[in-house]
């Protein structure tokens, strides 16, 4: 079959014509042929030989790359519940343990032994995988293929602003990336009250606005970086927002999440910044006494529940428009040059397109 | 009256033998004489005159420090509800404005426009102080008098352990002071599983054991730093533990901090370290999955009704053992000489002493 | 001034158009101008001479009746903060004690002793009222008083709605009056899956269908009333709704809810059914796993404050469109026929009409 | 190897010495020898061919019963992860599906596809019994056999005591059988302020006093049950007691758990009552703004970590006194007549004693 591999931890994906099939080797597994996969930041960071990750994948490369996706299961381990052959599905890529206290207690999220498939093994941006039955999700028939290809990137998103209660809440949106942008959209179906979002790109910040934002802020502008404080502090009965997610990845936004924040507001973190952040913990954290929390994954199953119901919904309409780039998979270079350029949300990958 | 007043914001405290006696000037307010009042570390602050407190004290010097305390109700307003003279009382000296929205949904902890008595206005190292009703909370008659005088502290260590579920739980405890101390007994006597706790002086971190801690550990030894760290880890099913209580004030505490704690787990900062701490958000809490809570002051009243319920038990035995020194008001410089040499844990002031 | 009294236990009610204006006797004291006033389902109880009614009553009558509206400040106790004359505000006419436990830690809506005004005490059914500032809700300039008029209703359907998180979630909703109604929008607004609403009027059903209901069942009607159960149960990965909102106050409804709802599943109680109910607490309860709560009034004050938020979006045409009648306050007796006869959803009078 | 079978619906069991061993059949199952078992109620409900239970269990038997148990792996299968031969374990017999909504979130208690071992299927009152390895669960060594022999009950009292949050509350348990006696204990292990108890037996509630509860009452004495509820009544700041647990299974007992609650006061039921009760859930559960929970089960597998955890501290002293009949296996006539003459608490059978 045909697959984007890393080779080795150079720069750069190969394309292979002549992969062989991978086989269902234990009872509890399936065979997927992919429909339809996202690239992920992650993908590009691997793409471009990012230090961190290469130290991680110099024990498991050459491997097959690639983690959001959507496909049908072709075959099926006898020991395998709850599946069948034709079923539409997607997958958890982080296979957890199953065994540590956090799996056992339904917080997956937090495996101590967590496997990522498409860096630490074979992932998807190939024909075909064979996974752990547990990981996979069965997925509604009617949910389209391009939208289906990044479920792992929109349970990100659905993770973080369901680890806040924002309903009739003021919230800040840090990063206007597609994180950012669905963010908003979710901000916005959970009953927030008002939704104000920061980023460095004006066109990324239109799109907030349509998405239903009702103050974008681009903080390379001095003046739009003191309007974004002076109305998060605009109701005099909080002085703050009451939620900050820090969807940027860039170290800069801690200064602006604590500057806009309210005494005892509540922080999520997803965003990956480079490096360390300086923190005075007593006058920013302890006297505001604030709620910071780290977002990792996607909650194991509770998050992909929760998002499948919310795409039944008007939230559709959101994950569509993220998908901005469609190619096949053989031209997954035009794909990975969008990402790299720093243009588009999302790209979505086809196998079965020529 | 006599009291101890900050006369200005040069260093140490004055004893004045004639103070005037303060009166009841609105409706809603009661007089109380007081019996007995605490040091606070912040007291220590004031003493000491601490930059960053004197700025915020040279608008309201001369006035009368101290806040933690209790006495009896001598005199009454007329619209005063659920007090009558005679009652035994303490008070909660974080006079909150019962107006913005903090107030008014149960938060009066992140209230926008504390003042604090004893800092901000006449506190309560004096013969008597008036206070508004609606801070001042009624005693069981059988506390103790050097108990009830420190109530405000016992209340930052209970509403430090309280937000967090310590049941079943590894618990770090980082510091073995006051508030260590009551840490390590709350833990204990709410189910914890395992208490760890460090410190860097051997004195204390017996007191820690005394009161139940699994393992004290003295972190300006390298040995003993170590092991702390691996047998923070020692449970393969989880490695590290579920809960860490930044209770030192110590910036290089937080390095232990993130060192100590399991995927997952949930940290609550109640120190006041001075200046900036350098924190790897990525790496350390977004990874992690971490949750971080800045405690400041106590619930009003959800933690008063708890820490009285408390003392009602077991736990009244640990606050007693807490007071190690007591002094009468006058003797007041007694009080802040053990402070300032670091020795003791408690000290607690008697006006009517002699 | 004009106000409308219950001057005995009997039937009725009665226009006077020479009632003393109320006065400021204390200082956190407010005098208000009566704008707009809401007609509740209580003020028709009291108007039947509703027998458990008549008994409370017995001991303040004659007094004004009305608990639900807008108005203007005119006057001000000297110690009142954070109000001034010409606020435009509404105000919890649960006047609670502030002393008792409840109210100590934000849960008012449990006081111990609580005084409704309009019932054990003077209403708004007049021109002129007097209340304790700390009761008074100051109101957005731009909210419309047709709204104002029935916040303490609003605040009933918010809480109720925000006791469970809705979000992602399959609700079934019993009862399409005033409650069910806002509840359908802000189940909708706060991100449901999907919405399922019985009643036995078609008009009110129909109406639950427009503010978004995806399903709706008159539960006299033998078919639809199976389809109900049958539609709650259609996801096969659940096997009922995961929440339930009892709001139609009837006896019959609640094998409804037990029928309809998932093991695990959250049932929130608003509707006050009259007499005994039977449940089987093993099979309906246990063995499923429920959890039950009861609703009762508005957290004082976070239900306020998250419904002035929500009233800023969407969900104020909902509540614009729950106002189906409005009458001088004169002619009280034409909103009360409205009531009695069961048409319309919510009747608004205004004192200053003619 | 010998069992205890139920080999019809007629009353009674059935030793028999030579049932066929039972094999590992598919690659994630282990082999268990059994040490000890404990008799739960469910097994005398079997014993005595309750009707609700031999209508389930006629779809099976003959079976072996018995659910509680410990035991020595002895043989495992080659996808099993996480455990090995010779491991000291206890199991789950609640085996859950794994593939339902509440399963893939962390909530098997309330798996709509449970199959309970010695009741759907085989069990444990045997020499060896064949388990899914995802229902079993390693022990500490040093946890004694006889309490290990019942983690499925203690599991019942720690998954109901920690379904609210006991710290500082004021508690009423109804019901000091083992259940109670275990829950005293948690509760004061946990930080309750006072804890209440009925039954109806005396030497109960002497048991009961000594695990530390501050009042018991014989509510078949009619002045202690109204010493009871005078006593949940007696701080007139909260008029009630915060928790109530009802254990006893009695339906007499809801009328005291309605008494005996404060207003927002949560109660959890565990005691299954045979037949309907009859509540009026205005006045009980609306106007007092209850929360009520059913607890089924144990949390899989949160409740078997928090339980391990408490029994490495005072608690285990509580479940070895628990234990007051041990027998051989092929006694279990002896053990069966205990429980059935309602002497006791817990009896506990050993298939290697002779």
């Amino acid at each position: 079959m045909q697959a984007i591999l890393k080779k080795n931890t150079a720069e750069g994906l190969t394309y292979v014509a002549d992969v062989p099939l991978p086989r269902i080797q234990r009872s509890d597994e399936v065979l997927i042929r992919i429909q339809a996969a996202g690239i992920c930041g992650t993908d590009v960071d691997i793409y471009r030989a990012d230090a961190p990750m290469m130290k991680r994948m110099s024990k498991c490369v050459p491997v097959i790359t690639g983690h959001e996706f959507c496909g049908i299961i072709e075959d099926i381990g006898p020991d395998v519940r709850g599946l069948k052959v034709g079923d539409y599905v997607s997958a958890e890529m982080h296979i957890v343990c199953g065994v540590c206290h956090n799996c056992r207690t339904g917080n997956g999220q937090w495996c101590l032994n967590t496997v990522i498939r498409g860096i630490d093994g074979d992932g998807i941006f190939a024909d075909y995988v064979v996974l752990p039955a547990r990981a996979v999700v069965p997925l509604p028939p009617d949910l389209p293929q391009e939208v289906a290809a990044f479920l792992d990137a929109i349970g990100n998103a659905v993770h973080t602003v369901r680890s806040v209660d924002v309903a009739a809440k003021d919230v800040a949106i840090l990063g206007a990336g597609p994180m950012g942008i669905m963010a908003v959209s979710l901000c916005r179906l959970m009953g927030a009250r008002r939704i104000f979002v920061t980023d460095v790109q004006n066109a990324l910040l239109k799109t907030a606005t349509d998405e239903g934002a009702d103050g974008v802020f681009n903080v390379t502008d001095k003046a739009q970086h003191e309007e974004f404080v002076r109305v998060c502090h605009s109701d005099p009965r909080k002085h703050g927002v009451d939620v900050v997610l820090e969807l940027s990845g860039h170290s800069a936004a801690y200064r602006d999440a604590f500057a806009a924040i309210r005494m005892g507001g509540e922080m999520s973190l997803l965003g990956l910044a480079r490096g360390d952040v300086t923190v005075d913990f007593s006058t920013d954290v302890i006297f505001k006494g604030l709620t910071i929390r780290g977002i990792i994954g996607r909650k194991i199953f509770q998050t992909w529940i929760e998002m499948l119901a919310l795409l039944q919904g008007p939230f559709l309409k959101t994950a569509r428009k993220v998908v901005t780039h469609t190619f096949p998979l053989k031209d997954f270079q035009k794909g990975f040059d969008v990402k790299l350029k720093g243009e588009g949300l999302k790209v979505v990958l086809f196998p079965q397109a020529s």
